[in-house]
């Protein structure tokens, strides 16, 4: 069956946004010192359009991350717009542009349903079912390849806590943020037979790759 | 000059102990999951003094950090003991028994004054006047070596937001513990110039090592 795979940025201080997120800054104040190491990488400017970058030991775990990958599931927050629902006269079409990096069917958790939205080659769909309805509809559109789950950490905890995650890999940034969204809270002792199964690390990240053990729930 | 050089085991969710912590379960509810890597090993063993145990990738992190120590600094908690002051006629001896692994002085921090006290060829001092005067204290015992700061998270934040450490190492164990007591909180989002100089990994540990770089403050 597609496996669910989960990955994300996280400072030392257990982080995936800084504090003080908004609109105008949807990352947190410093978020985006989790991000630079991708950023800067030639395989992810390529996916996302850009040219130059780098090649080093994360090139590696950006590749394993773009491939196989037949749907996205995200939470709300992380498509973005106005909390109290959508404004049907100016709906939010999210962060990405008119042309946004999927390429894929992208299932959003929320509770104010919403027809799809199709941008470039991207069909957003907006799910108000629950996260088991959203990865069975992720499952059947990624016509037997895999499903990533994208985020924010508010949708990623409710999937690691109904043990249905499968591949986890945390890009472990060593800074600071010093407040904002943390990953792990309200989680338990529990990572539902995540165990650690690789370890890829330059000076700017540690990649942490968890995989569920067979049988494991 | 001699370093201070901090290492501490932490969780995947950022805690150096488990909750509930008490004089019967120091490390708190599941705390002691930070510590199997080490007790497994056969070099941690022979330092305390006991046969038998693995020899991996983390036995050369442990034999790094037990060399070239003069002195320990400690907080109050780490000691234990009754939190309202010492008890005079039964006065806590710290929870290693008469013969603490330690070998050279170790000072404590607390804010209720009490004589050295002596064990097998361990001195603990105890120092009321701040943690400047316990690492000038401490420096000097070194006799030139460096200077350990043993934890718990109270006193190494303390060093840490100071500015202070020279060198940190991150036992990242890839578990949670889901509650108690974490080492980056009211840390602000300043590492002080301490930055990822090498990473050593096993599927039950991941060692983060961090250096000043020099000039860096």
């Amino acid at each position: 069956m597609a496996r669910l795979r989960f990955r994300i940025s996280i400072s030392l201080d257990g982080y995936v946004a800084g504090p003080d997120q908004s609109i105008r800054q949807p990352l947190g104040a410093g978020g985006e010192r989790l991000h630079h190491w991708a950023t800067a990488l030639e395989s992810w400017r390529r996916a996302h359009g850009m040219e130059g970058g780098e090649v080093n030991a994360s090139t590696t775990v950006m590749e394993e991350s773009l491939v196989n990958i037949g749907a996205t599931i995200m939470g709300r927050h992380m498509f973005g717009g106005h909390p109290g629902g959508w404004d049907e006269r100016d709906p939010w079409r999210g962060w990405w542009g008119e042309e946004p990096p999927f390429h894929h069917p992208v299932f959003v958790l929320t509770r104010h349903p919403r027809p799809p939205l199709t941008l470039g080659d991207t069909r957003f769909h907006f799910v108000t079912d629950g996260i088991g309805s959203a990865l069975e509809q992720a499952r059947r559109a990624a016509g037997g390849r895999d499903v990533a789950l994208a985020g924010g950490a508010h949708a990623a905890r409710q999937y690691l806590a109904a043990g249905w995650v499968d591949e986890m890999e945390l890009h472990l940034v060593p800074v600071l943020l010093g407040g904002g969204e943390r990953l792990f809270e309200q989680m338990g002792d529990d990572l539902h037979g995540l165990s650690l199964v690789r370890t890829i690390a330059t000076p700017a990240v540690v990649h942490l790759k968890f995989e569920r053990s067979p049988g494991a729930r």
